[in-house]
């Protein structure tokens, strides 16, 4: 049995057009643009758009949708009730997927399969995915959660939830850049269980809740807190050549948020990433951490063992730095993926939805044939 | 593109040791016996020991799992609790999966990924899946829940929960046979789900909870309830004939629970199905249903269009008339599905995680290329 078949690797489940990774290249593009340019000049929004229409919106259209995001990202207050109500050291994304499982029970529209309902279902969960990530954050130290404003940005309303506090605008460019970068990437593991999941023909809710629980795993979305904790665990600078030699050169640990499944070049995200956390640490104050991980982060890339696996920071490496130093919960970077990764999801549950077929692989059964029942009392 | 790609048709992803589907011959084995012998013979508990061992057990391994899954069947009560705060008209399976996930708040081994604790939440979780299934069925009637019983099968104790009373042995016989059916079947949609959620790293219950969402559509376990309506459309024997010239003849739906992605012979669990689902109807002393489902399935098998595109009643079709006829509420059936499926889904989430590589397939991007970003004053 090949191990390609194994993970599915180069098999092209179809067409997309939202987004195209060159992972030889290190190169990602959604719809038509450079991550580069969409991380440094757009507007999360924009990018939602941008994946939802096909095409960037004119001020108008922007504005309708930003609007439309902020207006429906409020929780039913049953769902804020049970958030309440779970423990409070629950694992975050367990939290978040069982959260977004019963906004389904208190949404008019969750059994509804049209086009329109699958593109309402899309600006809600946008927005409620981070009004609940928010909510988690304060519910959990025993704060009152905020409701999200109608006059704000994603990524300034979450600030905002967060902190109870107009939010500061060098977070909110951080937090929204951080969205961009992370929105749609290709088949990844949960955009791909979500298409799934929705290939039989399931709800919106289902597909959303299926790709939240598989980008929970630690190589997926749950790398950028083993990347944070990794940095914790080294804890100062003069600690990384230590540690890297005692558990990676002489160890067997990998390096967590180093190395993709697909880029074999620079993940381009980590490159702007990188950027991004050295300046927010400059300006915090404290480059602790941004040196731990960028000195960690050379002294693999000029290891052989990585360059001969060509195995380099991933997003999840340095997003770690920079939400650590926005002073977000370190496990709250999951859901922050999530939250962003919403637009990505939503639109490739359209996608499938406009085009289906029924996701259904086989198997190579390698187990015994042709065995004789016995009644039990005459087995071993 | 190719469509074989679209719905990964016979893509195997890789080996597995736990069923056989052959579709062309309409053969189903389990671990190497064959399901005519299992259908006929096996307790329910049986067929999980033999998919979680790879053996069939002696009778004390036998009373061992059996007495494991009934003790370990209860709920928390944080989780009961949230039932009773549900709709009363919630999707059956929305609530299944958000109970579910819910489950994963209170059990203390939800974040251990040893196969020790992987095994202890299969043990748990299938008899709690049944409990939960179970108590929805009388909460949203107003009825107070029933705990398990430690001394009962799987299927007796569900109908003893459903009922609150001793289950008679038909209707457990039944339920026993059917649970046996569906237990497991290669790497169906909701099956795969579940291992791309796990190939990630991500815990039991996501990849549970991932599967139920799966389940859900009407092109996989929703198609046993949709089946049923179908039947309670047409509502008289003698409007069958009529029927289906209207609307599949000479209309455009399709029969719901005829025809199946592997299956181009007749399924193997739709034919003892049918044989069940007959002798239950004549026990009863309403063949109605029966009746409604039998003749339409001939007119079917005996229609050119069915007939070339090798289209056969699944095992929704009858299992539809057998749930039925012992009183099951008709939206149960999926859940009753998912019941069934567990000892299937937590077998192949194990031989995922022993032998795991990330499923993360690709796909080709068909989008435009090179576009240069504009700022949003330039835009149209």
């Amino acid at each position: 049995m090949s191990q390609g078949k194994k993970g599915l690797d180069g098999v092209s489940i179809g067409d997309s057009r939202l987004s195209l990774v060159n992972g030889t290249e290190g190169k990602l593009i959604y719809a038509g643009y450079k991550i580069e340019d969409l991380a440094a000049y757009a507007l999360y929004e924009e990018v939602v758009y941008l994946l939802w229409e096909g095409k960037l919106p004119n001020a108008t259209e922007l504005e309708t949708l930003r609007a439309s995001i902020a207006e429906n990202a409020g929780i039913p207050e049953e769902v804020m009730a049970l958030l309440h109500t779970f423990p409070k050291d629950a694992d975050a994304m367990a939290m978040l997927r069982t959260a977004t499982s019963a906004l389904a029970l208190y949404d008019a529209d969750s059994e509804n399969y049209s086009l329109d309902s699958l593109r309402r279902k899309s600006v809600r969960l946008t927005g409620q995915v981070t009004t609940l990530s928010a909510a988690w954050m304060r519910i959990r130290k025993g704060l009152a959660p905020v409701a999200p404003r109608k006059d704000l940005t994603l990524a300034a309303n979450f600030m905002y939830m967060v902190n109870g506090a107009e939010p500061e605008s060098t977070a909110v460019d951080a937090i929204n850049a951080y969205m961009v970068l992370l929105t749609e990437h290709g088949m990844n593991a949960s955009t791909f269980a979500a298409r799934v999941t929705v290939s039989t023909g399931s709800d919106m809710h289902s597909a959303i809740v299926s790709a939240m629980g598989t980008l929970k795993g630690p190589a997926h979305g749950g790398a950028n807190t083993e990347a944070m904790l990794q940095f914790m665990e080294i804890g100062e600078v003069a600690n990384v050549e230590p540690w890297f030699t005692q558990n990676i050169k002489n160890g067997d640990r990998r390096i967590m948020g180093i190395g993709h499944r697909v880029y074999k070049a620079l993940d381009p995200r980590a490159a702007v990433l990188r950027e991004r956390s050295e300046a927010l640490a400059k300006a915090s104050g404290n480059t602790k951490w941004f040196e731990i991980a960028d000195n960690l982060a050379n002294l693999a890339l000029a290891d052989s063992y990585f360059i001969e696996r060509r195995l380099y920071p991933n997003v999840d490496y340095f997003s770690a730095i920079a939400l650590y130093t926005l002073d977000i919960d370190v496990d709250m970077f999951t859901p922050l993926f999530a939250m962003s990764r919403m637009a990505g999801w939503t639109a490739h549950i359209v996608e499938q939805v406009t085009s289906n077929r029924l996701i259904r692989p086989s198997v190579d059964y390698v187990g015994p044939m042709d065995l004789e029942w016995k009644p039990i009392q005459d087995r071993e």
